[in-house]
């Protein structure tokens, strides 16, 4: 959106609408309501407007949607401190984490490339660090398509991550039949360990080492 | 749910009632009409019945969501072609695609562990695949923690991915500015590399080759 078109209503009661506050309004809403309630209709209501009115400033719920993936990237600091691989992580890690605040938000950026300026900023900055690391460029790119889609995964999985089932999956797994489950018996003591931090740096490290270690054959 | 009700309605002119009708229900409905028209009320619909029928077969939508999970991971065949490696990939590709066939389904994994028969059964033969591989069993456990985050994410993904969006896609960053997005721009012909099959199998190879080369430090 260019111009971001202002609202010239002049009643000191109201703030003015914009994009930004429509988008900071939506974000609200998934917030303390989540996603189901987030309609067109209730963001209309939260700024005390028509439902119209919104459609001067979004398209509609998906770029509703789009917006506020948009607003919340662009809270996820430059990294500066450390070596291409460290900074990378930093960056990683920073989306995850800012993504996850939000249920359902990181649900948007799946099946669809980010065109956005703030996502394109993030993209923009994971490839320039995996050239910095010596990836060729078409195995940046298809590691950054990678990375994208861990990153958008491990968000909606800690959104949605209770917490509250963790008792019931140690119940269950204490009770399945070794002769059927054999290998996850055994292991269940590394299956159930659940420092969540510690599991996500290792599993960032593994892809970090796996694209390292898998170039994209030339064509 | 083990010793499944089996409904005594004895009119000819309706399939009795049982989970697995009542799962295969759901699964038509979610195909037919999308995730958001999948309502409890609408498979007893579908069924002829009522609402209150159901509850005997499946305790909630939750319940009904998961069971579909389950009895799609069914029809995922067991590999027995190649070493491990091969295998795994034969396994994690045939899961990729069942759960993509059905939109919306995958993203009943997210957040939580599987815990119903099919789901355990597909986590027990990765499980042992990994460790006949030669990983320890922590770098085993969480191996297949990040595989089956993997696996979600690919499904999901794949179900989204309308592809009406490619020209868009390109149309944008062709237009991109340089000076903002230089490796972007700099690596847009690999990036817009849409051969999603083959993409798709580096990936996997890469996630492969990461948790080989990354042990999980011993404790």
């Amino acid at each position: 959106m260019n111009a971001a078109p202002v609202s010239r209503r002049a009643r000191p009661a109201k703030a003015p609408l914009s994009r930004e506050v429509v988008i900071e309004a939506g974000l609200r809403i998934l917030d303390t309501a989540g996603l189901a309630a987030l309609t067109m209709r209730r963001v209309a209501q939260e700024l005390d407007t028509g439902a119209a009115s919104l459609y001067v400033y979004v398209a509609n719920r998906d770029d509703l949607m789009t917006g506020m993936l948009d607003q919340v990237l662009s809270t996820v600091p430059v990294p500066t401190e450390g070596d291409w691989r460290e900074r990378l992580t930093t960056l990683v890690e920073a989306t995850i984490e800012a993504l996850g605040r939000h249920e359902g938000l990181a649900l948007v950026a799946f099946g669809r490339v980010p065109t956005t300026g703030n996502a394109l900023g993030v993209i923009e900055q994971m490839l320039a660090l995996l050239r910095e690391g010596g990836l060729d460029p078409a195995t940046a790119a298809w590691a950054v398509d990678l990375i994208h889609l861990h990153i958008t995964a491990e968000a909606v999985d800690q959104a949605e991550d209770d917490g509250a089932a963790a008792g019931e999956i140690t119940r269950r797994l204490a009770e399945l039949p070794a002769d059927r489950f054999p290998t996850i018996v055994a292991l269940r003591e590394h299956l159930l360990d659940d420092d969540a931090g510690t599991r996500a740096r290792w599993a960032l490290r593994a892809l970090l080492n796996g694209v390292l270690a898998t170039p994209v054959p030339a064509r």
